[in-house]
């Protein structure tokens, strides 16, 4: 893994439609839990062999109380065919439960307005938001499960102490 | 793996277009190697993970003298999202390198022309053919490497001792 | 795992003699920090293919200086082949580079004094002391890498909060 | 995997005790049949996580008419803690089912009487012996399944021809 070291207030994410959730979700509206985006592509071998297995597990250890997984599908290559109607069948094969966002393709280029607003450096990412919407974690290709449980349960326990 | 006992010549192959290989291939031609055939759809999660890694294997491991690897691409379902182009991006992220057909598709029902002809019961599935062009195995889901090489093993030896 | 609740301070380990380590380390001498304890048998299956791993990989993402990993060889089974001396060939042969202690034998029953004192059920069992000496969790079996970091990133968490 | 070349009779094995058979095994007996003997220690990591599953599936895909699996404990280190009673533990513990015969320490060297007689580098080894009795392979290091599996295969499959 790679730290990209962005630290301040997450900015809100651009999306085309939601997978997996009946109302969109917002940052804003989620302040109080620890986030957890995944941003990957559905053609990117790293992220389905690692990226994904590892935000669904997240996904079933924690509450949804305490930790919202989001998938963020961040088309940087092969538009064409990463359409919103392969990602549905993507993740219905794939049998993926948590909520996915499509990010807003650019105007001017290949790099999606999220991924271009995180300073991703491609997929997987895996970026942690804190509970007051601050970016902690924004970690370009793998990281062990352990790791990944070590930082959330950081933030989460850091939730606590503030009550 | 669910074995299904389909003695008799291996039909020939009915192919709309060619990956990782300059001239189509023909099972005629190829009379006298051993030839498996993965048959696989790139948005199948076994396929992924199992399938496509163990063609990947038995093309690495015999040489291509004596064991002929074909992927065939059988869409049955998410027909509009598993087209030619996608299979193009999907070989190539996942860097495959042995010839892979593209199954044409039926004029009538799902099931593309040449899965049909080989009573396929879905994917993935890993067609061993002899050096006569008999069909010797027909194996459904997911058989071990050790069975595999075993399977194919067998027949390159057989092979040896018609000399 | 099975998790036991058996809250309350941390009985002091009863070690025979330990391995990778100059000092023999006291729970006591270690307060303010994280312990792992990570209980097994050389000729456990589990502990060897799942526990051992796992404590190596919590042993390398950890500075020493927030968490101490300890390896506890509680043998109640097979007393006569895991002797110590097997024990250090095994340390050497896997390469473990924690500190290892050595339980003391019952003189009444096949339970070590250590495992009794802790009412563990079996190996592996990971069992996690906060920085103020209290057990937190005693997990008997498989935890999952992403667990064990959830919980000891919460219990380093709570201890930069109590500054 | 390295291979050494030792064309040749396979040499009668050298047994000081069996595990897991009411007879002792004599390759002679055997004859007609192919034979793999995978020589392993009990406290060889490499053993235990990959030549001890591998030769178990072995014993598990073919019926022993066919093939027949030995286990052959070459002590040459550790010799004080690796004893037979040691090893009836380990069997036990890991469930091992074929039959494991325990190598003839030598008088005068580290180095076990059959593991000397084949010119074994280190463990794992694996060595198949076809239906003749003329040893065909012997890997040291990783073999994969695929390729063991082939190699099996292919002795199989001349022993058919010969009828």
């Amino acid at each position: 893994m790679t730290s990209i070291i962005t630290y301040g207030q997450a900015p809100e994410l651009e999306v085309v439609t939601w997978l997996n959730t009946k109302q969109p979700l917002t940052l804003s509206a989620l302040r109080g839990k620890v986030i957890v985006i995944h941003a990957f592509q559905m053609l990117c071998p790293a992220c389905v062999v690692h990226g994904i297995p590892q935000a669904s597990a997240i996904h079933e250890l924690y509450s949804q109380d305490e930790v919202q997984v989001i998938g963020l599908h961040t088309v940087f290559e092969h538009h064409n065919v990463m359409t919103v109607e392969a990602l549905t069948a993507f993740a219905a094969e794939y049998r993926l439960t948590f909520p996915i966002a499509v990010d807003v393709p650019s105007n001017t280029g290949s790099i999606p307005k999220t991924m271009a607003a995180y300073y991703m450096q491609g997929t997987p990412t895996l970026i942690v938001i804190d509970q007051q919407g601050q970016i902690r974690h924004n970690l370009f290709g793998r990281t062990s499960d352990m790791q990944v449980g070590n930082f959330i349960g950081q933030i989460i326990s850091e939730g606590k102490s503030y009550r």
